[in-house]
């Protein structure tokens, strides 16, 4: 049996993904399990450069597919120079956002199709999918209006999409879901945060620090 | 029978591609055809900022994989925003540099395979292929040698690569040429620049001028 995981955190906007992560990495160090908390670009500067080409928010000419291929290139990049040599060394390695994103955003929401966004997906990382993928649910309003109000982070250009596309963004996922049912858990991410961290740490524990 | 032709013009570095494209744009212009000379990127600002992360010499650790995405990403942009609404336009194009390039340096000469830098290539572009292709055949020695010589441009990322990795190039174009035979017409690119126009010259009188 593997003995490290690789991990994934997905949902909308607002979602509270970050805040939960920080959290479940300060939970498992303290129990002394060796683990890597990144996000997609983490820091590796060829794929920060690429995103920086996907958020400006002056590029709103860009095409759909160009922006999925940015994304699964962004992608292999930070895979392979930051999430494949931590798994090697035996970390866990805890990521938020990774494929099942392109296949909710790009995939669905876009329009592009999820096998296709999919296919180019393997050709960035292999059949290399994540061992396990929490997904949190929330109503994209709520999501939303929690970005804005807290105004947690600059707003990007996928913050300004419209409402509509952002519910297509939530049913994308159900589809992914549909898709990888043993893989992806739900979270119900409407709950007080603090609830939050405790579905997603029962989890861990068992799979991680118990086993 | 469709009017206008999608025509790209592929070979090694140094074989001489841009002097013969702008001079048979020349021709075909007083001969009132009326033509569109690009080249990836094509000045369209995401493609352009694309490939400013591709040929920065500071990027040598940048994946084989995630180079090829951003190929077909700059690929998909350039084509969509210059490329397509030109030949709607009923224009001719004449492109220095498409999809046979990803095939034979990523594909080929990286090793990724040629099945799969063309199915993310088709991702970035559906199935449209250029109709008809100039491959300009020359000893790589012999192209590389052109550029240093002539200081035609600056020395990028790629020209930095081994003389062994330009051979494995020109055997890629090979393979790409015996998938395509009758799409891609091979010139001999070590004769005098004059006589690589004439012949080239000739098929496109036919094809454009007479027709």
């Amino acid at each position: 049996m593997k003995n490290n995981l690789f991990i994934t955190f997905e949902g909308p906007e607002g979602a509270g993904k970050t805040t939960v992560i920080n959290k479940i990495i300060a939970r498992l160090q303290q129990q002394n399990i060796d683990v890597l908390g990144t996000r997609e670009p983490g820091g590796i500067e060829i794929a920060e450069k690429i995103r920086e080409i996907i958020l400006n928010p002056a590029h709103t000419a860009i095409d759909e597919r160009t922006e999925a291929l940015l994304y699964a290139a962004a992608r292999s990049q930070h895979f392979f120079e930051k999430v494949e040599p931590a798994l090697k060394e035996g970390k866990h390695v805890l990521c938020d956002r990774f494929i099942d994103s392109s296949l909710a955003y790009q995939g669905y929401a876009r329009g592009i199709g999820i096998d296709e966004v999919l296919s180019i997906n393997e050709f960035a990382i292999g059949k290399r999918m994540p061992d396990l993928t929490f997904y949190f649910d929330i109503n994209p309003a709520v999501g939303l209006a929690r970005i804005h109000a807290h105004n947690e982070r600059e707003v990007n250009r996928l913050d300004n999409e419209s409402l509509l596309f952002h519910e297509k963004v939530r049913k994308g996922y159900y589809e992914v879901i549909k898709r990888y049912p043993n893989r992806i858990k739900v979270v119900n991410a409407e709950q007080p945060v603090e609830k939050v961290i405790d579905e997603v740490w029962e989890i861990l524990y068992e799979l991680v620090v118990r086993k």
